[in-house]
């Protein structure tokens, strides 16, 4: 059975991800549609960026990735599909896929031709249904659009190391959902840099000399959990999907507070990472 | 393999959602059940009313909607099960049945009646499941309930329009997750009065000349992305499901504002639409 | 088909839980992914307690449940697989199970270890749907751990008595979308202490003398809708779940305010039940 999952900013409340639901059924009796976020802030590039790398891979190949963020057509603004890692994806060519596309190359980019007369404020319904079906029935690339060989890109993937590698500046790309603060910064692009040398790592006044693999590394358990103080402890971590983080054990932004709401810092913020010299 | 729809103001955080799912699930092994929306505002029935309108008609016929707002049984809110347009809906006879009966003749309503003796404060898992199971099975609504012929209505379904036609004067009854600002005067409704004058539409104290059909069109794609000043331009649609809507181009509530936030606009407020004189 | 539900911290933005699918997907093609809830208060043992205990059982027999909550591996706290009224529980042994299991006591309970080696700090994703899988294609819990015989309890699982039985302490445990506020006492725990005396009801300076068992109980429908004043009317009810619950008529926290928002009630607080004496 075909899996089709939906990544968009329609919110929780409106009829919109139902509608895209119900319609993928009249096409298809036979088909899974799996929600990955429709809570993706409005408008929101990176985050969808994000979030659609760290979700696709989980699912079996084969799989058609539906992004609805910043998809009405204008032309700045095209529609693509992209086969990569065995997946398809089907999004406008805003920067969303850029992300995806440093460590994977894909295998196929169209820029998809078969709407070119309809004009729709609600394109996910209107033109990315019709092609994940096209592909779910087996369908090809070729029929929908024509090859392209280049997506746009997007500001702030990367982050900036300065001509003496002695600094990493990073941009936070995401508050998730216990507030934590994730960077643009990849384990494997730090370790890149960072060679064997010690570091300090700061965001705003807070600095860090250690990143962690666990949000429990910095609690001592030998000591009674009544008499400890674990409550608003910082620290950095490469989270699950090895991204740099700033982190609160435990955290919850609305009572105990979080590394967002404790230290201030939110999306677009600048962390740095400065080495030792050697 | 039938579907069965959600449509509910449990918000997503309880475990009443889930339990219906399970609670179904026991029922029928071979069943799908989409969520439209858990989201709606508590007990607010226009909304419930105007997300279920425009959800229902993607699915294929057959489908059953369970539509969970105020539905706690009283000697004013009765259930019903109504077939209308191919499909089934159950909820209470509040009103929200009424924005998709103006439109189309329901073939069908009955007053459900096989739970009088069920005292509950839990309607859509006691009764509304059972009615949805029944009729996944290929029962018919005669069994469940005696036939009536009218549903409640609701107010502000309809614009008011003057006795000279140089004016509607519409409501407010949705706020999008874009902060988009959707009004009750329909398109064709608007047509039927306009023909081909000149008009004015007026919120609080903004005004519009045009109606446009997607969000872009106010953009002027010839002057470089960078030059333009696109943030907070504010535009009137009649959006993918044919409502005039007060919009602000790229929106989003939390940053660069919305039509909501903006213009100070809120469910309930008031929109007019005057007419040159010919 | 398998079912497997999934009750989380996760929140609705962030890519986990759609993680957490594909990855069920990719190990078992032929099986029934249902979310519970993935917005628990961030940490919050016993919302989650509370949540699963209420949805569960109406699911069927055979039924997997994942719960992701605080479930970093560490001394403290371990992972566990329980065997309970014919459904699976799989979460760490925090606390969470405690609520389902003074009333049911668990048929099995292992401590799972095939996972020793395994640093994650997404042990959802890493572990549980390893442990779940496993289950589904008909595992047994021998396999993935070593039996025990207890698990962890929670404070405020079960209210405070006084000696002399006049008086039942309690804490409210949750607070619903509706804003309504429910507490710890079960409506047989309460009518195990009350007998048949009378009693009042306090939660701050507020009083009651009756507990209902459906909202609408306490509205006069023999006045006109619009002669009532139903608005902000408070009563006690047992709730379907059979807890004691606080809650106001039609409430809505954001407009016309709720039982949380009107009595400043809030998670953690107390409510006692004084009884008459005889």
């Amino acid at each position: 059975m075909p899996i089709i999952t939906l990544t968009t900013d329609f919110g929780e409340k409106d009829h919109f991800a139902g509608t895209v639901k119900g319609s993928i059924y009249s096409e298809l009796s036979d088909v899974r549609i799996v929600d990955v976020s429709h809570s993706i802030s409005p408008f929101n590039i990176i985050e969808a960026a994000y979030t659609i790398q760290n979700a696709y891979s989980s699912f079996p190949e084969g799989t058609i990735h539906i992004i609805g963020i910043d998809s009405e057509l204008s032309p700045e603004n095209k529609h693509i599909a992209v086969k990569l890692d065995g997946h398809y994806f089907i999004c406008a060519n805003n920067g969303i896929m850029s992300m995806i596309c440093q460590d994977i190359a894909p295998e196929k980019i169209v820029e998809i031709n078969i709407h070119d007369k309809i004009q729709t404020s609600f394109p996910v319904l209107d033109v990315f249904v019709k092609v994940a079906c096209h592909i779910a029935r087996g369908g090809t690339l070729e029929v929908i659009g024509k090859v392209i060989n280049n997506i746009k890109p997007i500001k702030y993937l990367v982050p900036f190391v300065n001509d003496e590698k002695t600094q990493i500046i990073g941009t936070v790309i995401h508050i998730d959902n216990y507030g934590n603060v994730i960077t643009n910064i990849k384990r494997k692009f730090f370790e890149g840099v960072q060679k064997t040398r010690n570091y300090e790592i700061a965001a705003r006044n807070y600095k860090f000399k250690k990143v962690h693999d666990r949000y429990g590394d910095i609690i001592n358990f030998d000591i009674p959990e009544d008499k400890r103080n674990d409550e608003g402890k910082a620290l950095v971590v490469f989270n699950a999907s090895d991204y740099l983080e700033i982190a609160v054990y435990k955290s919850n932004c609305s009572t105990v507070g979080s590394a967002s709401t404790l230290m201030g810092l939110k999306a677009m913020d600048t962390v740095t990472v400065s080495f030792d010299k050697v």
